[in-house]
């Protein structure tokens, strides 16, 4: 019976608009003149709202049992509750910013969010044969990056961590040159050699990884049309050659009969 | 009779010309040298644009009536020839400034670029479902931007308002390592933990969202040449059935007159 | 005769060398220290090219007459040619440096390049509609950020001119945000109502134009395979059909003669 | 015995493994905290790597022969070991960053690797034309830069090297506006009539490139498919044909049976 409660489109209408209303209190926390004025009553509700959620986690982990985790938007769901009654214990301000993460929980309450994610999600198999080069060939480059400027240029690359983050950027095109490199070549005029072909490189490979999914979009749609296709051949095919069975099966009769009817006179 | 005039070419023609000279009048006023010399001018002759326009319009609503605003395009025009009405009342320099909009009217009697306009509007809808969870993401995002940052950053994460326009413009991927997220890290080191993924997640997303675009635009015509062969197909397997119930009918014809030969004799 | 030896393939080759050399030498005289050992003669070798472009073309123009003005390749040589002849009367620096367009010759003379650009340009009808659709919005942006903002920021939006450019700039997204907009907001705390959509919608618009170009590319190659699909399926048909048109024919025959034997036995 | 020991999966895992090693240990060589407690002896584990590299390449030499050069991939180990040994001769410190070069091996040694990077080699031939053209675009334009700005703006033009660098960050629209062409103006009022061609030129050609891979990745697609449709057309129209030819001899058999029997009574 409770089971029957959990699933219904009521319970789960309410849960999405409690996330909602949930969502709106957090932002509205942002505004201190909003919170001079509402400040208790807004943490109020939000309690309320963390609350509601905690039971409904409780009720499905009865419900469910084990089977709970198996479901991988269910796992989505708990860890971000979960995350979310941290703050209370520790009183962190990182961990309390982190409460807005709850309005994710919109994404695996309402279907059409979750097939979006979904759809996205599944782009990404096709992109790890790529993504994995292009973390070696990061490594490798702030590795460099680090040995052959790190000296000159602590703060962009000191550590590996700075050059990856460094490179990062340099990647996305920000400031690469009139920020990073221009000053990089002021000490070290080669520097050029070893930043622009990072710079064709690492664009031709996250242009690969973008073609590969547009291509994989496109194949599957291809694919339905020439199987579509196909089946319209196949079953074409097929009434034709029943048609033609029978063709000759008549023709066979014709065949036997004609021969009967040769033998026959013969006989009288 | 009025209906004539107003659907007639001539009269469509004419108010294209109107608004493309309007257009270049209120390009001309940007200029204070022509101003001085022509100033009063160009202010009639804008006048008379508007008047033209407000004739034109008034003429279509009696003719029309209400009908008139169930086509959106008229819908378009009937609001920025309005906006274009409310400066002379108020002044204000800004709406003055929107006058220049009347321009986008070529749009709307313009049929190839309404037709380009209407082609743009048409992949907006398979775009709805991301652009929704894009939304949800920079709301998420900037309510945490603001917690996190809004104390040490107040010009950039002060409200969520400044977040979203900074949000957005790390998106661009426009100074947002050099101009935002170093300045950042400098009192909070770990903020790239925030940035990066959020520009991962985003400009993944937008990709997403152009793909969805070819994707669709490729689909329609993979379908019409699909949907082409199987008609192909259709009508050649539709001759050949024909064809061989021809044959099936001679045949059975043959295998009647055959099988009454056979009996003939004997009646014989 | 003439003619032969202008299109014999020995002297495109030669005309193709001495416009790389020329190009190479235009390069070199870059070089102050190369300008200092070997500038009169470098200077000497220009002229020599420039004499051997001229007696080209003239010889081309002798054997072609105005015919040579129709291949649109001619026109692009003859208007290279002619430029490079101005400064030698002017001196001019601008048109000094416009000399270096002769390497352009190369795309004209060397057949592989020709198509490339061939290529491209076919490209261009079909971004036609989404050009004219931009630059009306580059033009309605630029007479509205010239009221707008031309007061306060002289340099950036001061006129339509300078009003387009910064446009273009913002287009590409470079500074847009803490170049542009932020210290325009600092004036106008609502500019970003007018920046961000521009932003917007001119990338969608320049995404489209991009789309059409893929689109465009790829339907070719659908409908070449389409079509191939099609000529199979109309080949195989009319094989078919005239199988079975024979085959029908073949039964007629012996319809006739089923028929003339059932009466044949009567006269008998 | 040598060359099945080498070939042995075993082998080659260890090689692996010792890459990936190698790889960590240069990482961690940059950071100099971890250099104090255990330099010599990561020292000493580069150079057991080194020593490991140099053994198998030597075993692959003596096995092979010269047939070893004959695959690119071996010729692409040996350089990167060449280059490795070369800082221990010379002891400059470029040399010795490019020793984490030796980690892009696990490209050649690990199947999944070498298979994208040979997909993203083959995007390569289709790019060439367009290459080409853009060398071409970018030799003429750095000429002409270095002609027309070089004198007033030495640091960006002053040479054609120069100029190339600053192209290229103008094509990847990194501060093109702002950082460059915006000073370049105030000396050069026109500079625009050069940068804004440039860009959209470069911009264009760079999309065409990009165009070529997602056509040519998609053609492939849609070859398949299309061929898989024609092969199926093809298998079932050979199907009715046997079938229509068993039929039309059936038919003649018949045929002649009756023309048998219609002689065979006169003869009687």
């Amino acid at each position: 019976m409770l089971r029957r409660f959990i699933e219904s489109s009521r319970f789960q209408n309410f849960i999405t608009a409690v996330i909602a209303l949930n969502a709106i209190i957090l932002g509205l926390e942002t505004s201190s003149t909003i919170m001079d004025v509402a400040g208790p009553f807004l943490h109020a509700l939000d309690q309320i709202a963390v609350a509601i959620f905690v039971v409904e986690l409780a009720m499905k982990l009865f419900v469910y049992r084990l089977s709970f985790f198996k479901r991988s938007w269910n796992v989505f769901d708990f860890t971000i509750v979960a995350i979310t009654l941290l703050p209370a214990g520790q009183g962190l301000s990182v961990l309390r910013a982190l409460r807005i993460l709850r309005a994710f929980r919109l994404i695996s309450t309402v279907p059409s969010m979750r097939k979006v994610v979904e759809a996205l999600m599944r782009a990404i198999p096709g992109m790890i044969s790529v993504l994995t080069l292009l973390s070696l060939v990061f490594y490798v480059s702030a590795v460099m990056a680090t040995k052959l400027f790190g000296a000159g240029f602590p703060e962009w690359f000191g550590s590996i961590g700075a050059s990856l983050y460094s490179l990062f950027q340099i990647m996305t095109l920000e400031s690469w040159s009139m920020g990073i490199v221009r000053p990089v070549m002021e000490s070290y005029p080669h520097a050029w050699m070893f930043f622009v072909p990072f710079i064709l490189v690492t664009t031709f490979a996250v242009l690969n990884l973008f073609i590969a999914i547009v291509v994989d979009a496109m194949s599957t749609h291809v694919d339905v049309e020439g199987s579509q296709t196909r089946d319209e051949i196949e079953s074409d095919h097929g009434e034709i050659m029943n048609e033609l069975r029978e063709l000759r099966h008549e023709l066979a009769k014709l065949n036997a009969r004609v021969e009967r009817d040769e033998k026959a006179p013969e006989i009288k």
